[in-house]
C-alpha cells in the first residue's frame, strides 16, 4: 500500500467524520436530519422527557416502503456512512466505497438510513446530534454529567425504532453494522426478528467475553484519571482533554494490526536523542501520536466516550446470558463479515458464532476481510467484499 | 487447566515475586545480595556516583569460573529467578520449573545468577534493591525524581558486567532471559560477543518497532495523568496509586491472551446489574481486576515504571539502527523461545530475526512455547521446553 495513502487513512482514524474509497466524479450529497421523541424509557428503567438523534439517508423510500438498509455506526462513529454534506468536503462517510449510485448497496435501488446513536462521542462535531451526558436535563436546566442514565445497545436500536416507526417503515430489508454497530444489527435482528429480513455483520461481536470487559476500561480509565474530569461535572470548566487524549491513543492503537501501524512510520527511528537524553520529552513517534489525539479529543465529549464504553462492555445479542438461546431468535438470513488480524474483536470469536447458527439451522455465512490494518479493516479495506454484499442483498 | 491452577498463577501475575512449578520436595533456599559500585556513566551521558543492585545465585561457581549462567529478568520482575528466599514463601522464583537441582538448568553444573536492574519496578518490595528515581540523589539528600538520567538496557547490561568483573567472572556459558530480560540477553550477545558462549532468548525482541513504542506507551499514560504524580515530585507526599494501578491493569491485559483470560472468569455474567443501574459503578469483572491492580501498584513506584517503559521503548540490539548489521556482531549460540500466542511481543517478529540470523551463517534455532497465557507463556508454560535447553546447555 502507497506511503500516501496509508497517511490519508491515518488521518480518517484520527478524524470525526470517516472514509470510503472516493472514487466516483459524481459526489452523493446528503444532508443532516434532525428526529426528536418524547418519554423514552431506557432498559436500565429511566425515562428521558427528550431524545434527539441526526440521520440521514441516501436512496428513495418506495412506495411499500420495503426498501430500507440501516446501517448503524461503530464506537467512534457517526450516521455519516456515505457520501458528503457539501461538495468540497475532504472525504465522504466511512463505507462510501460500497454505498451509493451503482454500488454494492445500490442507493438507486434501495433506501440506506442511518442515524447518531444516544451518546454519540463526537459531540463537538457541528454534524452531529445526539442525547447524553452533555445534554441538558430538562429537570435541572444543566448537563446531565453522570445523571445521564446508562444505556444499552438495546437502547440505540429502541431509538432506531422510534425513528423508522416515524417514517411508516415497519421492515427492514437488511441491517448492516460495523463494530459497535455489528452490536446493533445483531440486536435488532434478535430483538425484533420478525422485521429484519438481512442481518450483515462486520468486524462485531455476539457478546462480550471478560477479556473485551476489561480490555475497553482501558478506554475509560485515562478520563476518570484527568484531573479536569471532576466525577463528570466539568461542563463550563476546563475539559478533560488529556485522559480524553490518552483514551483516543488506545482506541486508535487497538483498532489498528502492527502490519499497517509500522508501515505508516517509514522514517521511524528507534534511537531517539531527545528521548534518551530527557525523561520528560517522548520518543518523537509519542509526540506525533499525541498531537494527533489531541486534535481528535477536541471533536469527542470524555462522559459520553464512558457512557459508549459501558453500553459495550454490558453487551450481549438480546441482552441474554445465554447466547445460542439468543441467536435461536435470529430469523434474519445472515452474513458475517469479520476481519482475519483484528486484534480488538477477534475473527474466532464469530467462527464460533458462525458454528453456533449453523447448528441452529439458521441461514447463515461467514466471510472474512483480509487487510493489514486490523479492526479498521472492516472500514478500509470493505470494497473487496462489495459484490458477496451485493449479492447477498438481492438473494 | 485447573481453575484453581490459573487463580493461583494470577495470584502470581499481580505479586512481586513471581512463579515456578514447585514441584520438587526439598525447597532451594537462596540469600539476596547487594552489590555496590561507583561512578557509573549512563549511555545517556550521566555519571551515578553509587549504584546499588540485588544479586542472588544457584549452584556453584566452578574453579574455572566458567560454568556461569546469567538470568536477565522481565519488565514487572526482579532476580528471584528460582528458589525461595524462605522455606514457607508461598511462591519460588520464577523460573524454578527449569532452574535447580537436577533441572533444565542443573544447578549441581551451572552457577547460575541474576540481579535486579537499575530502575527496577518493585521498589517497595524488601527483597529488592535497586538505584533509581526513587533513589536519594547523594547531590541533594532527596530523591532524583526525574533528575535521573534515562537509563537504557545496555545499562542494565553494564551494571550486570560490573557484578560480574567483581566476582571475577569473565565469561558466561549462557545468558537468558525472558521478555525485557530477552532486551538484555541480545544486549549482552551483541556488545559482547566475545564474553557470552550461548543465548537463549525467550518472549522477546531484537528490537523496537512503531507498534510496541506506541503500545508501551499506554503503561506511562496513566501515571502522568493522576494528580498525585506532580511531575514525579511525589516522594514524601501521597504517592500516584490510581494512575499506578492503572498501568498495571494495562501490562496484565497486555501479557495475557483471550483463551486464558476467559477461563479464569467462569463466573462471568456480561448482565451486570449494579454496571446498568449506574455509570459509577464499574462492572464487577472491573472491579476486581481493580482491586488486584491496587495491591500490585502498592509493591512499585510509579516513576521507576515510567523508566522502564523508556528503557524498553529505546531498546535496539546493539543500540544500532541497522539491526541486520547488529545481530551480526553475534557469535554466540542462539535459542530463540518466542511464544505462538504471545500479543504484547508478537512472534512473527522472532520468526523474521531467525531468519536474519540464519542468512547471516549464525548457529540459531528457534522453537515456539505452545500456551493459553499469551505472553506469559514464556513464565508459566517453559516447562516442555526444559530438554530443549538442557541440551541446548550441554552442546
Amino acid at each position: 500500500m502507497k506511503t500516501k495513502l496509508i497517511i490519508l487513512l491515518w488521518l480518517v482514524v484520527f478524524s470525526s467524520t470517516a472514509f470510503g474509497a472516493a472514487n466516483k466524479a459524481d459526489t452523493m450529497l446528503v444532508e443532516k436530519q434532525h428526529f426528536t421523541t418524547k418519554d423514552f424509557t431506557t432498559v436500565s428503567g429511566v425515562t428521558l422527557e427528550q431524545v434527539d438523534i441526526g440521520w440521514e439517508s441516501y436512496g428513495k423510500l418506495n412506495a411499500n416502503k420495503d426498501n430500507v438498509i440501516l446501517i448503524t455506526h461503530y464506537f467512534s462513529g457517526t450516521s455519516h456512512a456515505a457520501g458528503k454534506y457539501k461538495a468540497d468536503d475532504a472525504l465522504p462517510g466511512y463505507w462510501d466505497a460500497i454505498i451509493g449510485p451503482g454500488k454494492a448497496i445500490d442507493t438507486n435501488k434501495y433506501y440506506v438510513i442511518s442515524s447518531d446513536t444516544l451518546v454519540n462521542a463526537n459531540w463537538h462535531d457541528p454534524n452531529v446530534i445526539t442525547t447524553g451526558p452533555a445534554s441538558t436535563n430538562p429537570k435541572t436546566g444543566k448537563p446531565y454529567g453522570l445523571d445521564f442514565p446508562v444505556v444499552t445497545i438495546t437502547d440505540f436500536v429502541n431509538v432506531q425504532k422510534r425513528l423508522l416507526d416515524s417514517l411508516g417503515i415497519t421492515k427492514l430489508h437488511a441491517v448492516m453494522g460495523a463494530s459497535m454497530g455489528s452490536f446493533q444489527a445483531l440486536e435488532w435482528a434478535t430483538r425484533y426478528p420478525d422485521k429484519v429480513e438481512r442481518l450483515i455483520h462486520v468486524i462485531g461481536a455476539a457478546t462480550m467475553d471478560a477479556w473485551t470487559v476489561a480490555a475497553l476500561e482501558k478506554w475509560a480509565l485515562p478520563i476518570r484519571l484527568d484531573k479536569n474530569w471532576q466525577q463528570g461535572n466539568y461542563y463550563g470548566k476546563e475539559r478533560p482533554l488529556d485522559g480524553l487524549a490518552a483514551t483516543m491513543l488506545n482506541i486508535t492503537q487497538d483498532a489498528m494490526h502492527p502490519i499497517i501501524y509500522n508501515a505508516s512510520f517509514p522514517d521511524f527511528n528507534v534511537l531517539d536523542e531527545g528521548a534518551l537524553k530527557d525523561i520528560r520529552t517522548l520518543p518523537k513517534l509519542n509526540q506525533v501520536l499525541a498531537q494527533r489525539a489531541m486534535a481528535r479529543a477536541k471533536t469527542q465529549d470524555a462522559n459520553h466516550v464512558l457512557y459508549l464504553v459501558r453500553a459495550s462492555q454490558l453487551f450481549t445479542a438480546g441482552m441474554q446470558s445465554d447466547l445460542t438461546t439468543a441467536l435461536k431468535n435470529v430469523s434474519a438470513k445472515t452474513l458475517l463479515l469479520p476481519a482475519t488480524n483484528d486484534l480488538l474483536l477477534r475473527p474466532e470469536n464469530m467462527r464460533t458464532v458462525f458454528d453456533t447458527m449453523k447448528a441452529a439451522g439458521k441461514d447463515v455465512e461467514i466471510s472474512e476481510i483480509e487487510g493489514g490494518w486490523g479492526h479498521l479493516d472492516g472500514l478500509f479495506s470493505i470494497a473487496p467484499k462489495a459484490q458477496l454484499i451485493s449479492e447477498f442483498l438481492e438473494e
